[in-house]
């Protein structure tokens, strides 16, 4: 398959997302509760702090000191493993976006499954808050490699001047969504591929400069 | 908001999906088993079809003449009250397309919620043959209303001739389910609505004539 959200982002914030001020962490702490809540979350149990300190073995001062809400933890939880493929900055903008966007599934990340996509939306669709938080921690920074991407080709003139980045976005990622969500089709199945690089084609004309576009 | 795999369908289809052969059934039959089917849905219990008769009070074997498998009731009890507006069908094609993307939610029909669509969304993304089964009897029908007004802006020469028109529709409708699923915003989000028809602008761009094409 491929990945939507995760094409073209810049370098993964590093996990966690958040970082206070003061002493130095132990960096085992955050994987241990990043998997306790994942496990909590797969096996349809509410996470609640009580159950993560149970379950990794941290204390809840020091799971508080890096989530500060169990919401913004169930966020980091649900991207643990997601990588963003980086999109190859060059001449070729259309090339890189198809390339980008239809990578296969291991450049989501080695520890990453669609199983865990599903998860992510199903619980996002549940919990608003959760999609949100979602959303602003992680989404919205994955999305800044092609933002970067596609700024880029308005400032040489290739893509139009009055370009809505978010909604050009959106297009192009919303595309991969409706295949699993809406038509219940996997990563691999082979329609899926073709239909999604044709529809990138679509958006590509739509947001090209037209050569011969005059001024005003 | 708008709604996506519900704009410009066809008049939708009877309810139930399948009709068998056979003797006049009582309509008020329909209605009970999806009613019972909605409830356990709703309350997150599996909709066995021993629920179902204790529920609606109807025979199993009057509603597996009605529903082959569970999974067929599923999916329509989750169509439930779901309308598809008319398309207006004229010259202006674009103006169409903004209009029966974005009208609004009680064009949906007024039995249908947002609460709705995120159940379908949730349980679709946990059985896969459910999304499908919805696809089918659902969402691929009420494209039809789309797809032929695509096909006669082809036809008018007012859109490309190559044009994809599933990668077409899947583009647009999608966009309106990132909203919802990934952004996690609600229908009558005021920043969605913008978003979105610059989203359909875009993809009109790309899947006009161009007016200067040379042909061959």
């Amino acid at each position: 398959m491929t990945l939507v959200d995760a094409a073209g982002a810049a370098p993964a914030p590093g996990s966690p997302v958040r970082r206070g001020p003061g002493r130095p962490r132990d960096a085992g702490h955050d994987a241990r509760i990043l998997s306790a809540a994942i496990a909590l979350m797969e096996r349809g149990e509410e996470v609640t702090v009580g159950r993560v300190v149970e379950l990794s073995g941290v204390s809840r001062a020091a799971i508080y000191r890096r989530w500060p809400s169990m919401t913004d933890l169930l966020a980091a939880a649900l991207d643990q493993g997601r990588e963003a493929p980086p999109l190859p900055y060059g001449d070729d903008l259309l090339g890189a976006l198809l390339e980008g966007y239809t990578s296969p599934l291991p450049a989501m990340g080695a520890g990453y499954s669609e199983e865990r996509l599903r998860l992510r939306l199903r619980l996002a669709l549940s919990d608003r808050r959760l999609a949100q938080a979602y959303w602003r921690s992680h989404v919205s920074r994955r999305r800044s490699g092609i933002t970067a991407l596609l700024q880029a080709g308005v400032a040489r003139g290739e893509l139009r001047e009055d370009l809505d980045l978010e909604a050009t976005i959106d297009l192009m990622n919303g595309v991969f969504y409706y295949q699993y969500v809406v038509r219940g089709v996997s990563f691999d199945d082979p329609s899926m591929l073709p239909r999604c690089r044709e529809a990138l084609r679509i958006v590509w004309r739509g947001i090209v400069r037209e050569p011969d576009a005059h001024p005003g």
